[in-house]
This record gives structure tokens, C-alpha cells and sequence, in this order.
């Protein structure tokens, strides 16, 4: 039951989708570090839901009021917290809601949990919307990562079984991550922005949504972030990752594909180039023994399809203890995974942040 | 750098291959707890290597020292100490194996995070090795949670590209699982094995290694162990499985295959049976919204081929900062999938008991 | 550079003085737990300044706005999150403020560890304001220990040399403490507060301002809370009051003063009373190996003169680096022990609150 | 019921007086860090009990036996074990242990909260025996601090009633706590020992103890180390201290004496010099706001008179839940005061380290 996460970066998440807001603080923010509010501004927006047709027809401005830590534009030291204030939410009688199971959602495990005291509108503390903090934390350590030459970017992998290229893991540049933030549909193969769009749409025609993979990746990362065992990089990120909801599978490098390949074909070659050492290929994502190793940072998230869908399905009456048969009303996306893109980001920029913090605490002597 | 786990069942590894001897701490077990040191020895010995010509040659018996924590065979309540001594170590001269970077392993990553300091005999802290202690701890962990009706067991769900069939995420029983425990090379489809182990021997005769998936299941959690966010059981227990050496993928339920579906397929339909809630499918591993729904919990981990292969590979001397061919001698397994089933085991169960007590401590009033 | 505390009954606080706001983030209150919002304003009041001569003339309501956590009045058992906003603020120009430093106050340090950017105005995250945060927490964890038949009270030991009476130690009820909680002056012996409150009185006429001493006590507490070395109710409750602004010295039971006894004298002799086991004495305050033992939970706090006055003082300007006299205007308390006692009763109760929730977290089988 | 502290320099301790050893796991030491035994050794035979007259018969050679985390006299940055094995133990039959309750001791509250299953053998986990760790995982603190120009030392404040000279708080030097280190009954004022020697022996002839107060402080410590709130130096060093068995008291500065001063007494004026800021009184003891401002670091922990008396005294059995006397047996320390110095010292050696590389993780940009 934590909504804190870090050690050195810290951060708590709170808020209820029909509540009175959502936020977040966060303690470690180097103090007089200039926070560019308009760069968070620009994540946050990407997560937002609008007038994309994917995503559901709820405009959330998600504007964060900032409470405290910031003055004139940098970081005081003490802890950042920010709210968003939950607006534009039609609650009505939410009583029923709670004995009102829908299928592939926390519902039954909630109720089980919190003994039915657990906010039901809208999802209450389920919602996909307290990811929104996520992405504003994720906001701030992106730009303490920027300061050491890091970039973070990620692409829709695939929309169903419909794929896109992959990334480049040894020759990737900042540059192309960059190219991603400003597109809506971030594709590192355009050609299939329409087939993909068109499977989503037919899965709104039918009342249903559909899922996907995103695949995220960061440069200019040294070698040497992150520990073996249970500070290793997979491990802090994986961690971060499978807290977003919907997240139900996460590999690093060439993952599940590299069980199998053999040892000769998955062992990346090593060469002196320029000074330093590289890889002349990256099965390992750029991580080994938990750390970083000087190549590019490679990841892919599995989103399920989002559980929220206008047809009838099988479900139980928790009150009563009798099936039943629900309907789902209200505004749902029918893929989240386009919104998804710079919440997977701001994980893995989370945990870059956090163990490169982590290391700098051991080596001030 | 933490070798540190859990807030509830807390737990510190140490030791490093070739060192004086490897251990862990556990702080959390219920004083007065019954520890059947026979039943902990058992699982050590599945994941030592042995005369399974799938493994090395290298013979440890890996008996831990009980140092502190059990007396007449209970838990006192204080920290848990058992060590391992290091015994039937071949070091050497280990001067040049700090200069000699092995690909795919963290050679490199470490010696940078470490300043060339971290102990290079066997891998050190990075060693395979370290997982005995994780096998220890998931022990004790599996014993507590089998006071609760908990059953925890995996198989070999792939060597290479050869596929083991899958786990009935409906009517897995604990029976099935505890059966495969006995198995030295568990698969639900025996007649697997002969082509996996032909898959392995041909890879060691060419010199090279080979990968593969592990799937672990558990039954009898009740439904609402876990968390929304940063204590969702697949964040804790993903944290813990990438802490293992060679873990590049995790999937819970369908995983990365359910982001091919629609939510009318993933979506697994509720019934009432016997006065308990059930779903008829299990696409989700028994977890939404990160906390258990009463289904069997349902993960795959994918592991990578061992890096450690005599053939001759393109590498570095990180001391003269030159290429080099490096071919590694030693004993070496071929494929250490059959002897992870066990330490993937371990990392579920000890997830499972840290969410079980972390569920407690808000449950005294 | 932490803004959290605790394992089971988290709390994060944020907030400066004159920023946006000040407020907390609660993780682990038991969901279902009703939220008795009335005595958490009740507990509020006591702290916040008023028309009391001792205290200073700037008035907060301190009204805690809940923005999530909480619904129909119940806990839901996500995090809850309350803002108080900050008004009747007077702010002015405050670049000048940075360089300003107050001799007894945080702003040298202050100014080193956060480079000079930390918030200066009205103290920044170093107002005492921001132990409302804790009188807020504190306030929840005291009505979690009331459904445990736990009590904790508190009374004004001492101002400046003059002392109330003490605690019965062996004798005391829950009666007595609640007593204490109407009191805006709480004392023992009523006969105190004429002299102290003269006392006072002379200390702001001279522009200048006193401390004092809290004693606070903890009825109904059973035997077992607490853990020996790091969770030690003394090392935990401890932690909580020296992270209040102004506490330089905390004891427990005879505390100082058993350092002068015999072991014949502090060792508490022991008895069977009513089929329980009961102490004759208190020397212990109910603490021994860190546990409680089942007698009242006995400590006091020694609180320094608040260190803002109107005289002049000598300092140094930090900008220019120059000696410098200082007169500090603006609106201070002559003496903040009586508003203090409610916020060292209730660091008393978190950490007895986290330490059942973590004597819990052990017993679920 | 946590062995583990710190969030950067991570101790877990573990260990039963009279079980298989005692020792810790330290996480977050510097790679490559050198670690010089002897010292390690030097600072653990000062807390080891020896031929001086004041301390127990019991002889322990206290040698650490370095399990992992150390290679060729430097630290690796694997997590550091160290064992003490127990040797010199007459255990005899324990069965009658757990139901003989020593007042003062820890042995009812311990009983309650293990249900009877704690080791009772020399008091098991509670044992002042565990300290040893302590004192080792400060030895490498201290080296750590060194580095940094930190000097820690302390001497006997007080024992029973008969008080030694006070630290010169503002023009304290390294030397002078450097040259305590080699007493072994250091004071500042050595005309003390005789009468302080006297009255301890006498208390051992009336088969008796005495408690006393020991003085530490820090040297060398620059401004900004500490946080607000709970990262409070004070905070985290007074943690650390109440784990010490005995302590029932701290305080920082002038500690409960700066009560009864008024604020144009206790605020410590600040000057120019050398173009450093000074103070040019240190009744703060080098902390305000919870931070360093520079001047030494001064603190007084209060040792309650060692429990373990030969005298007859009133007790229980907790078994038959029937009154008893009972006189205890066996070697004890009628006054643990000199040996407990370097332990206080080893506390707030950890505290600086750990609040040091707080302090670095958030400047690494």
C-alpha cells in the first residue's frame, strides 16, 4: 500500500480520479535547479487526453498548481508538491458503483482490499489519471538527466499485432528520441500510422479497445549507472514501469527474443572506438550485471487492452453475490497506448535519476 | 548499490563468488516460526549445480551456517544470519582478470561503476552464485506462505526456440506444482526434455550456451494481496526477478501476447461459484490493478544464454585500452535455465510474503 | 534531505512558510478507518497561534482542505493528501531576506545546504509551521490508538527555570491526559501558571523570548511495541521530535536523572497484579530493549527560546560577507512551548501508531 | 523489529549473544574505498570488555572476520559482512531462562513480543553485545569522515553523580578528541577518575551498578550537512543513539539546560572571520535547523546504571505468573559507562557519514 517510491529521488503519488485532485511531491530536487515548468507543461499534454481520436472524448487540462519547492523558477530544496485539481468529473450516485464489477479492471481486487471503503468513481485511486503525476516527476528528471547528456524517447512498438520498426540499439541518437516527443502517433515507420489507426477504430466500431507495445529507449547514458541485484537498472525501472496500469510485461534489450539465441549470437561484441569502449551490437539493451553499459538504454512495455468497453460482459454483483451482466458506459479510451508513450518515458527516466543520484552518493570522497 | 529488500520480510544478500563466502540477512520472520532447515535445504538443492550434465562442474554443497535468528527450530524474532562458505575456489592470479572484459557479462559495467576495484575472481558480487542466498530467503518465504494455503512451483517453459506447454491459468492446482518441484529438468510435457537436452548438449559442444523462459505460477492467494502503484505485486515482484542474473524479460498472464488482443477477449468474465467470485479466463495472471484477484498468479521470466562460453570472442583490455580476442576457460553451464527454476521461484514467493505482511500491518485494527 | 517518515504509517510533508501552502501525504491508514475530522481540527486549534499573550499575533485558521484519501468520512486506503493554504502572508521583498541571517535560526545552515536558493521568507520549510502537518498525521494515528485503548497527553514541564510537577509514572490514567488537551496553558499544577506566564511576559518585554520543557506520556500502550536497536520505540519516537523545530534534548522515563542512580534503584521491581504484570516504579518510562513493557510510555523534550527577537543582534551579512547588527521585526511568540506541547503529543502517537503497524505486519500467521 | 538503518551508508546488524555470532552487512561503501583493519581494531577493543576493573570478566576477543566486501585492503562496493563468531559462552540449560524476568532488563517486553521464542541465552538480540557492529560499521564511518577532515571523539561526562569538565564548545580541536581515544577512562578532567573509579567500585561491592553521561562531538564537520525535519541531524544521530542498550537520554548543545536560557542567551551570535562565518558561542551545538552550521557538534547521551545485578530483587515468573525474587548470576559490568564511549562515538560517526552522502546524491549536478 505505497505510493512513495526512491531513495534518493523521491516520490509520493496521490489523488482520486473523481476526488478533489491528484499530485504528487517530491523530495531530492537538487536545490537551485532551474525547473523549466513549460517543458513539464509540454510532457503532461502529451499524456493528456484531447482530440485524438484514440483517446477518450474527457478534456482534462491537467494544469499542476504548484505548492511548494519552486520560487523564481528554481528548485528551493524542500519538497516539490504540486496538485491537480480534479475538474470536468460527473460522479452522480456512485453508491451502486462499488458493487458494480467490471472485468480486467482493480474493481474486485479493490473491494477485496480496501473491504468496499475504496473510492469507485472513476476508478478512484485505480485510475489511469494518477499517472499524470508520474509523467510530472518523470518531467523534472528528464531535465536533470538533459543536464548529463540524456535523452529519453519512446515509440508505439505495435497497436495489436500491427508492428512498427524497432529501434536502431546501437547507432540511436538523441536526436530521433527528440523527434518523438512532438508527434501524437510517435511511429519510426510513418507507413503505419493509418493501418494501425484503422485497427483502433474498428475496435471503437465494435465497442471494444485494443493494446499494444511501446518501446523506449535512452542515450547518452554512461557506463555505470545502476547496481547488481536489487538497485540494478531492470530492476528500478521494471519496478516503475509495472506500477502503470495496464503495463503487464516489460524486457529489456532484445529480452524474451534473446532465450532464444546462443550465447555467441547474444554476447555483444566489445571494441575500442575513439577512446572508448562500445558494442558493436546491443541483445542486452545496454544494461549488463544491472548496470549500464555505455550503449543505448533499450526497453518494451506491454500494454493490455483497456479493460473499460461498452459491450455487455460477465460480471458479478458484489453485494448481492449474483452474476450479472454489465454494461460499461461513459467516455473510454479505445487504446491508451499513444497517451501511454511518455508515461513509459517518464519511468525509465525515473530510475535513471534515482541511480544516478544513488551513485553520486558514493562517490563524494 | 543496495543489496537490500522489503520493507516487511527485509532482506540483505552479501558475498561474492570466489570471497570468503556468501550469505543473507532476513529481518521480519514471525518469532516463534517453525523453520524446517531440511525443507530450505531441499530447494538449495535444486538450484546447485550438480551432476546434471546441464550444469558446471563446479561442486558446491552450499550448506548455509545458521549464524543467528533460529534456535530449537524456530525463529527468535531477531535477524536471520546464514552463511555460505566459499569453498572449492580456484582463484589464481586475479590481477589481469580486472583488465580482461568478458562480453554480455557486467565485466565492463562494473569495473567502471567500481573504479576497477570490485573483486573479479568468478564475477565477484555479479556471480550467478549470489541467487543461493535469494533461494534461502524465498524458502523461509515459501514455508509462511504455505501457512496460508500458498503453493509456489515453475517449469522450463522454453530451451532455445523449443517450447514446454503451459500452465492452466484456470484449474492449476498446488498438487501440479508441487510435483514439479522433485523434477530436475521440470516440464508440464515430458516429452520436451529429450529434444531440450539435445538443444543444450549441441550448444556446449560448440563451445556456446544457450537461453531460455521460465514460468511460475501460484496458487491459493486470496484475493487483495498488493497494491495500486509502487506495491502492485507485479512491481515488487518484477523487482525482484530483474535482480536476478540473466532475467532480461517479465511477463505476467498473457504478457506481451495480450497486447495483441481486445479488451472483449483479455477482459477475463466473472462468475459466482460456490459463494466465491472466479473469472473463467485468466488473461491477466491473477493480478488487476496490481493486487491479486483469486486467480493463480501467472509470471514468465526470460533468461539469457550464459555469457560465459570458451569460444574466442572480440573484446577489450580495459587497462591498455585495446582490442583483444578473449576465449574463457572454466566450468561453465551450457544453460542455467534448469537450475533458475528454483531462484525464479524464490523471487515470487518472496514478493508474495512481503505483500501478505505489508497487508497486515494495516489490517491490526 | 527527507520530507518522509515511516515504514507502515508513511508521511511525507511539504510546504513553506509563505509559498502556495503547507501540507502532508498519508500512505497506510487503514481503509475503512472513519476520519474523525472534527478532532483533527480540534488537535489543529491547539497548535495554531491565537489570542493567547504567549503566542504570536499572526492568525492561521490552518482549515485542511482533503484532496484525496477520504471518502463519506472514511479513510478509502489510498494515499491521503490535505493542503492548508497559506494566507495573511506579507511577504515584501524578500531578496534581501537570503542574505539576512538570524543568529539561533536555520538561515546560515539553511543557506549552505540549499546554495543559497531555499525560500527565506518567513523561514521557508524551516517555519515552525510546518509541524502542523504532524499535529495533522498525529491527529489520525491518535485515533487509530484510541480504538487500541491508548491515550497520549501532554503538559508544559517547565518554562525557562520554572517547573511543573511531573507525571505520576506508575499512577497515571487516560482521564488525566485528555484532561490536558482543553488546556491552552496545560499544567499539572495550576498554581504554575501565573509565575510562568510572568515569566513570559517579561521575556517579550525585553524583546526577547523563553523555552521550556514538555513532558508527554502514552496510556494503555500493551506490552511488546517497539524492537530492539533501530526500531526501538525510544529511536523511532525520537527521530519524530527532534524533527521538530526547536528540540534539543529528549529523554525518556527518569531519562538524565537514572544516570545517577544504582541499578537497585532504576531497575523497575516487577509483580504479578491482577493476573498481569505490572512495575512498582517507572524509572524506564515503559521502555526497556526498546519494547514497551506495559507501564505509561513516559518522555520529555527540552524546546529552546524561539530564536527570533526583536533586539539587535550580531550577525553577518552572507552576500557581502561583513559583520552586521540585526533587529528582526514581524510577529513572533515570546515562548511556543504551550503551542508545542500538541505537537510533541503527537510525534508520541505516530510512532507508536507505526510501531503497532509494525508489530502487525509480523503477526498475520 | 528492524535490523537495518540508514538510506545511503545501509547497516543491517544481526547476532545473539549466545547464538552462532554476531556481525553486520554494510551497503554503500565507497568502491575502492581503503579500509584499514587495524584502526577497525583499535576502536572495537575500546568497547571490548578487558582487565580494567569496571568492566565485566567476560573476555571476547570481539575479531571480526571479514566474510565479503573487502579485497587487497579495499572496499569493492559489494556490501560488506563481518562476523564475530561467539566464543567464551556458558549457555548451561536455557529452558528456565525465558521465564526468569530480570527488571530493568528487557526480557518481559521481549517475552511478550516474541511469544517466548527469543533467545534468552545472555540476553539474546538484546544483548549490549550487539553494539560491537555498531562499533565496527562506525570504525569505517569514521574513516570515511576522516577523508572529510571529521574528527569524532568522547569522554565520560558524568558517572553517577560525579561530573567531568564540559567540551569547549567553540574552540574544540581535533586533537583533543583524537587523544580520548586512547583512555580508557578518558576525561577531560583527569583529577576525576579516582572519585569516579571509587564509585563504581563501591557500587560493585554493594553487588550493585551505576550509570553515568557521555559527551561526544565532531570536529571538522562543515556547514550544510542535514536536512530539515526527519533527515535532521539531531534527528538521525539520536536514531541511532537510542539503538544503543541503555540510553535514556540526548541532547544536543546545551541540550535541556538551553530551556531555561532566553533567546539573547542561547542564540549564538555569528561573526566574519577569516572570511569564514563563525559563532562565537555554541549553545546550538553546531546544529540549527537540523543542519550543520560549522561549529563542533556536540551532544550528551544519558547510560542508565547496567541492569544486571547480583542483588536480590522483586520479580516475576512468567511462566507460573507468580511473584519471585530472583538473584542473577554471572559476569556483569558495574558500570558500562567507559566502555559504552566509543559506541555513542560510532552513532554519531554513522549519522554524519549517512547524512553526508545524503548530501552528495543531490549534488551531482
Amino acid at each position: 500500500m505505497s505510493a512513495n517510491f526512491g531513495r534518493q529521488f523521491r516520490l509520493s503519488i496521490f489523488g482520486e480520479s473523481h476526488g478533489g485532485g491528484i499530485g504528487m511531491v517530491i523530495d531530492g530536487i537538487p536545490a537551485g535547479f532551474p525547473i523549466d515548468e513549460d517543458a513539464i507543461a509540454y510532457h503532461m499534454a502529451r499524456r493528456a487526453p484531447g482530440n485524438d481520436p484514440t483517446a477518450t472524448a474527457r478534456k482534462e487540462p491537467d494544469r499542476v498548481k504548484i505548492v511548494s519547492g519552486i520560487l523564481d523558477g528554481h528548485a528551493t530544496g524542500a519538497p516539490l508538491c504540486g496538485i491537480i485539481e480534479n475538474t470536468n468529473t460527473r460522479s452522480g450516485d456512485y453508491a451502486q458503483l462499488r458493487s458494480r464489477i467490471r472485468p480486467g479492471h482493480a474493481d474486485y481486487a479493490g473491494f477485496v482490499k480496501y473491504n468496499g471503503y475504496n473510492d469507485p468513481r472513476g476508478g478512484g485511486h485505480f485510475s489511469g489519471r494518477i499517472t499524470a503525476p508520474l509523467v510530472f516527476a518523470g518531467s523534472i528528471a528528464r531535465q536533470i538527466l538533459q543536464k548529463q547528456g540524456i535523452t529519453v524517447g519512446a515509440h508505439i512498438a505495435a497497436i495489436g499485432p500491427l508492428c512498427d520498426s524497432r529501434f536502431d540499439p546501437v547507432n540511436l541518437t538523441a536526436d530521433a528520441l527528440t523527434a518523438l516527443h512532438s508527434l501524437r502517433f510517435p511511429l519510426l515507420n510513418a507507413d503505419m500510422e493509418t493501418p494501425m489507426r484503422a485497427h483502433i477504430d474498428a475496435a471503437r466500431m465494435r465497442q471494444d479497445s485494443t493494446g499494444g507495445v511501446i518501446e523506449c529507449a535512452a542515450t547518452g547514458v554512461r557506463a555505470g549507472v545502476g547496481s547488481p541485484f536489487f538497485d540494478s537498472l531492470e530492476s528500478v525501472t521494471a519496478h516503475l514501469l509495472f506500477s502503470v496500469p495496464a503495463v503487464k510485461g516489460v524486457e529489456f534489450g532484445d529480452g524474451f527474443a534473446i532465450s532464444q539465441l546462443h550465447s555467441s549470437e547474444s554476447n555483444d561484441p566489445m571494441r575500442v572506438a575513439d577512446g572508448h569502449v562500445i558494442c558493436t551490437s546491443n541483445h542486452n539493451g545496454g544494461i549488463t550485471g544491472g548496470i549500464t553499459n555505455g550503449m543505448p538504454v533499450i526497453l518494451r512495455a506491454a500494454i493490455k487492452p483497456t479493460p473499460s468497453i461498452s459491450r455487455t460482459q460477465q460480471s458479478v454483483n458484489i453485494e448481492t453475490m449474483e452474476n450479472t451482466d454489465l454494461a460499461i458506459t461513459g467516455r473510454h479510451d479505445p487504446c491508451i497506448v499513444p497517451r501511454a508513450v511518455v508515461v513509459i518515458e517518464s519511468a525509465l527516466a525515473l530510475a535513471l535519476c534515482e541511480l544516478l543520484m544513488d551513485d553520486a552518493a558514493t562517490h563524494f570522497i
